[in-house]
């Protein structure tokens, strides 16, 4: 089994935040293969954190810690969690972060980080990332059972994740998260028979394929790599170009033999 | 042999997409050295990408599999390709990407990535990186033979680079790539007798050795660390300075006693 | 044990230069673990990568070896330096990069790097990053002596680092770095019985314990994770809130029954 430990972050790369975890990490377990996952979120950007780190796991080995600390709440009384979701792990103060985790409705056993010997020695309180979750991630990943971490824990936040809507042969989605390229990514499904897409008072007559089935400077509509209806602008940012974001509503049409179910 | 994997994208660090592709990588060679080259490329700007991948070959060991993915074409009918090139590998989409690459003249064996084996087992049209090329560069980097990922190839795309010209002592070129640091590469080799060089109306009148020959806020032109020709300005950014980028002439004069051969 | 090598550098993320220094250190030492400490300071800014060096030398397993590489001077006379200090080493320029290292008053070693079997082939004087701190560091974590790499050597650059000074029940400090949060650092440590902390202009009336103590939008004084005292705002960046940054003094105010020894 490799030991995979995941980060995703808003640390940047700029103050050594990031690799002072890693060193943490590797004075533990000496093994573990760290991989960044993102650390140029915004600052306390936490919704963004959540829908990444949940867009990852699958496409990692068995038995990977995911870490991510987007934790303004930071030595504050939030919770900080280890949890374990079908065959990987997450370690995460408990502020919504894990919200989308959460939602997949998977089994799963949380337990709160209260066990002091599993922490570094000297716990600060604006630090947990070095001082606690790397830690967590290096004792879990080298094979240290979750239920030595800390007590099991029922009462963690689970905010709401947004849910589609069908009425009458559409569905009302969100874009809930804008990646780099500004493709506006929705909670719509790659649902069969979508007709026609409208998001900012625009309307998108299909869904495409690939990025390019659209002209330069065109927008469009597709089932992106989340496996979700995501709407994007050849070669540019679709976000800029429509003025959207997460929350704004999108709305997809199906065919009449669509699947209005 | 080390496997080690490079990496470079205009993913940036915030989406977990170039993680992601680490991860699919862990699960098929776990024991895969990976090296970020670069993230932060500009969206779809192949051509700074093919310098960059171009530029940081000969200092990785033999073996090493370079992984490019700027991919705007991602999905349609551009080819994905596995070369084998001198002691090492590369992986990348048929986009230009691979131009200076090919441009070395060097013995090269090139095949299409076709083999469905030897992808994830869902390929989307949108993200060739995770589904596609990271899996090839691990099964190529735990030493699955490149036959194996598909037929050779011979009819890939492959831009001219620019090359200088050399006429009655002057040679003319142009700035191929700006780092971040502002410096203006351009395609002119350490030709020895340069004794002045032009830029953007700019005369430079001698070739420096290191950035701190010149004064505070002076331009300046030296050898830098491609072998090339490059214009830099003192502590700050000489394409900001000059206004200045690629695609700009470069001209070099020649001493009479140089090699205007 | 380990052979752990972290990177500070300020070549961002884009050009390949970090990865062209890992490509040759995996080339001379295939197992060792590379942390990226920092990439994105800005262009040539020394001082602030010699703060997040040193703050994070503490975190790393013993035999670290910590590369610096922000050198304006490349190339010039400035000279290349390996120092083993405690459990560590650092190799970077001798440009000031280590002034946090050397005023820690540890007992240490300093070589100068020149000899030359342990430098790439070909020096150049543009990115000795690449072709002389990368192989230096790869030999030290791969277990040469470091009395091999150059003579010992005391006349280093050794800048004065700002020391708080301490009058009548106020101490005064200063910025000594700003990071990507807008936090601002001082070099006033934790000492008991602080009432008050002022900057510009400012008066904060006591020391919290978490970010979270103040409200959204409020300005706040804390003892940060460097163990140092921290002006930092509630969900927004204290520097660009006050327009304060490095240098910038700082006072505090000790209770009568604080430590005004």
């Amino acid at each position: 089994m490799v030991g995979v430990i995941t980060l995703t972050t808003d640390f940047a790369n700029r103050d050594g935040y990031a690799g002072i975890m890693k060193g943490v990490i590797l004075g533990i377990d000496p093994a573990a293969r760290i991989v960044d996952l993102a650390h140029d979120l915004d600052p306390g950007d936490i919704d963004s954190a959540a829908f990444v780190l949940n867009s990852a796991t699958r496409f990692f080995p068995p038995g990977t810690v995911h870490v991510a600390v987007v934790d303004p709440g930071v030595g504050s009384s939030r919770q900080a969690l280890a949890v374990r979701v079908e065959d990987f792990f997450c370690v995460a103060p408990d502020n919504g972060v894990l919200k989308w985790i959460f939602a997949r409705g998977s089994k799963m056993r949380v337990h709160r980080l209260t066990e002091k010997s599993y922490f570094l020695p000297s716990l600060s309180s604006t630090f947990h990332g070095r001082d606690l979750f790397a830690p967590a991630a290096a004792y879990l990943s080298s094979g240290v059972a979750i239920e030595k971490l800390g007590p099991e824990f029922s009462d963690y936040h689970c905010p709401d994740v947004p849910a589609p809507c069908r009425r009458a042969g559409r569905l009302t989605g969100e874009v809930i998260y804008v990646d780099r390229f500004g493709n506006l990514v929705s909670n719509l499904g790659a649902e069969p028979g979508i007709r026609q897409v409208q998001i900012s008072g625009r309307v998108i007559e299909c869904v495409s394929t690939c990025y390019s089935d659209a002209e330069p400077g065109h927008i469009l509509a597709l089932i992106g790599s989340h496996g979700l209806l995501e709407i994007a602008l050849r070669d540019g940012s679709a976000a800029q170009y429509l003025g959207a974001g997460i929350g704004d509503p999108v709305y997809a049409l199906l065919s009449e033999n669509g699947s209005d179910r």
